[in-house]
């Protein structure tokens, strides 16, 4: 009798100690469930092998190459074996965009061979090459102040600083044209990158419709450096540039997908992925074989702990993001008005360094702003990162989301990135470096068990991150 | 009155606080004299301008290379016009190796390029190529406990892990015979780095006289751990191999010599350098043209200010270290006796990154035994390190010296290497990284500042550091 009275003043301190926020209730809800899949995870090794047939037997996967039509049919047909539900390939009709042989050289002062890559979309050369005087600049300012005067008939060298990838990698996306308006023959952009070992790093340019279409080149950071010191000490420049890129018709490809079947409402779904395609360098690893492993992986360490939430969680492996985004294109246009039925949209496309949480967008709202709406769902968030913390990754930050799920986030999907310490990444993205062995083993497990417990919950939690309704004013008011 | 009495009490009291110790009487003796120079490496900028022709308008020198000769031709000419004491070209016969066109691929089970890098000294293969069967081992052990009817006819690939240079790099030197012995027919092996974005890093092989002379090329560190990994997944791996290097006929260049002759003891001598040398990658200038340009600018600075030591003061720019050590050796025996007027040798050849101080090492002595010759002369180097600590690089680290003057430490000449915080140095090493962009200038002018300092007290100091006389027992005692 005195021992029933005890227990229930337990309990009852309990309740009264546990403070009656939601945020409270809802990581009190999940502890257990979020320990089994944290502990799965941790102990998994299947996700790795996964990731190292991809990285290791398959490879890069360019769009339009024989490698992701191999990755597709792989991951297809794993998926179905491994027992998911609605396993398929959503048709997805993507460019093909081929680099060819390609070379350059110093002509003058002396001769030696240049380390490039060309940018993908990016034309060919004519066969016999194009041999021409190089101007280098600094900075868009630069070359434009210099003037038409100046650059016509010439190769123009990038030579730009690194300021960080959103701002180099301008140089990347609109450097031949802007040269090209000026009347360049073609543009060498210095690689986008902080820290080089003498490796030229790729990735895709836009061709503008009012210029003509010029070759373009990544050349190292050494490579850059040494055009400009070269013509600092009064040197004319002269180089020699072979490009046998080209587009050819557009290629066949699949977004592929594959979902845990909600147990209540199905036809809400929270989705998660990355893009399984990738250039035509190195291995995909962190860019985005990761991703899309791990998105994968936390699907099936779900389904293997017979957690089945009450909504739909859907994983896509995305097509075409490197050089296109007609994988995240197709996949909203798929969606159609089911748009509103997407709860959550989660990416992984930052590569697999040490994770640290998600990043939080909402379109239409500035996330510093103290809206309501995204201030309630930061704190769900925050309450479901809270079970991240034994892995030190439970840090929701203000702002995030993915290029694939972009069009998603823009229709007013609540947007997910999954964010690490970001060390590194740009040493190694887009070049023959990203490969397996710059992956840590152990931080990719973490990224399964956070996909997988932030999927799992969003899914599975009584009332929606942010109500369609509360919604739907921000997405229209969005630009 | 009494204020002459107080600055007498102030004079005895500065005077007894002071401590009689040898070793702050080299500090004082020379303060003056290391803030004129410290002050004029500093704010100098034609050391700097030096060095940045040397890498970008001549650029890598391997010895044999018509920069090489470009070079030393340019310095002496240079130094002749700045005036020095005894500007010379030593001739010295060098190895002239050639890398000719290369290429590797992996042939099964997919086709894909791979990056080499030929080794230094090594044969190139059949016109034809070969192709063949791979082999992938981790150590010596691994390989030999495989034996010969695992070996015969393959190409062996090591795979091996990164234990620091000194010993990683074991397998650059002997890999090739040592697979060769068991009937290989190649080898790659893994380049000798702790931090790779996909760079192959060259260097010298050493082929022994009981075994076939095999060609031998560095792959990257990536695409050794993916032979690893996809051997590991019981894939059969078969490599072709493509290989103009040879050795030529002998070349002739030269050691240059530059010095300021002593004032009292002109037969003394405290020489110091670096080697002018480099792979044929990148620009050398970490490996060695910083060193080279830092002690002849150290020399330069001296001049400038009109500080002429007791004894001689000589830089040598040596030839040909990277693979052969000719310079080194013919510096050597073109001192023959004159070797016991060597009061010090001081080398630069690790790289221009943040100076620490000075390693020091004495033949046939243990840094770490207390031995009295030894522990009197770190005493007074220490001393001299004291006037670089305003550098936060007058540290005197027991053990150092260089590959260049080991023939002259060997002989009993108190050794000197400058040491740097060496943080990436092995990242850039014998790579087209090497190049101008990877120094801080200000690193290197404080370089230039610690050999300036460094040289010029152990070439005017009182006493020998070691007396030849104490030293002579120890050096014959020397194994």
């Amino acid at each position: 009798m005195r021992r029933t009275l005890l227990l229930q003043l337990i309990l009852l301190l309990t309740i009264a100690v546990r403070p009656a926020v939601s945020e409270d209730q809802l990581t009190t809800a999940y502890r257990e469930d979020a320990g089994r899949i944290i502990g799965a995870a941790l102990t998994d090794e299947e996700g790795w092998q996964k990731l190292t047939y991809l990285t290791t037997v398959i490879g890069h996967r360019l769009s339009g190459s024989e490698q992701l039509e191999q990755a597709i049919a792989w991951a297809t047909q794993t998926m179905q074996t491994e027992g998911f539900d609605d396993v398929s390939n959503h048709p997805v009709e993507v460019p093909h965009w081929v680099r060819g042989e390609e070379r350059a050289q110093v002509v003058a002062p002396m001769r030696r061979d240049l380390a490039i890559l060309g940018l993908g979309r990016s034309v060919g050369t004519p066969a016999e090459g194009i041999e021409a005087p190089a101007v280098v600049v600094n900075s868009f300012e630069d070359l434009e102040s210099l003037g038409r005067d100046a650059v016509e008939g010439k190769i123009v060298v990038y030579a730009v600083p690194w300021e960080g990838y959103g701002k180099t990698v301008r140089y990347r996306g609109d450097g031949a044209s802007r040269a090209a308006a000026l009347g360049a023959v073609a543009v060498l952009v210095r690689s986008a990158t902080g820290r080089s070992i003498a490796s030229p790093h790729t990735g895709a340019l836009r061709y503008s419709d009012d210029a003509p279409q010029i070759p373009a080149a990544a050349i190292t950071v050494e490579d850059a450096e040494w055009m400009q010191r070269i013509v600092d000490l009064g040197h004319e420049l002269k180089l020699d540039l072979h490009m046998e890129a080209k587009t050819l018709p557009a290629a066949e490809s699949a977004n592929v997908v594959a979902e845990i079947r909600g147990s209540q409402i199905p036809e809400e779904v929270v989705v998660m992925g990355g893009h399984f395609d990738s250039w035509d360098v190195g291995q995909g690893a962190h860019d985005d074989g990761a991703g899309c492993i791990a998105a994968w992986q936390a699907l099936r360490i779900l389904q293997r702990l017979g957690l089945q939430p009450k909504r739909t969680l859907r994983v896509v492996l995305w097509t075409n993001e490197e050089n296109g985004l007609a994988g995240g294109t197709a996949y909203r246009e798929w969606v159609g008005e089911g748009i509103d039925n997407h709860v959550a949209a989660i990416e992984m496309d930052g590569g697999a360094e040490r994770p640290l949480g998600f990043g939080f967008g909402l379109t239409g709202v500035n996330p510093d702003s103290g809206d309501p709406i995204y201030e309630s769902a930061l704190a769900d968030l925050e309450a479901i990162g809270s079970l991240l913390e034994g892995l030190d990754a439970g840090q929701i930050f203000r702002g995030g989301g993915g290029a694939d799920i972009g069009p998603l986030v823009k229709g007013g999907v609540p947007g997910l990135g999954l964010r690490t310490v970001g060390e590194h990444y740009f040493d190694w993205h887009h070049t023959e470096a990203d490969t397996l062995d710059k992956i840590d083993p152990q931080d990719f497990k973490r990224a399964v068990a956070m996909l997988a417990v932030m999927g799992y919950v969003l899914a599975d939690m009584p009332g929606r991150l942010v109500s369609a309704d509360s919604y739907a004013p921000l997405a229209a008011a969005a630009p």
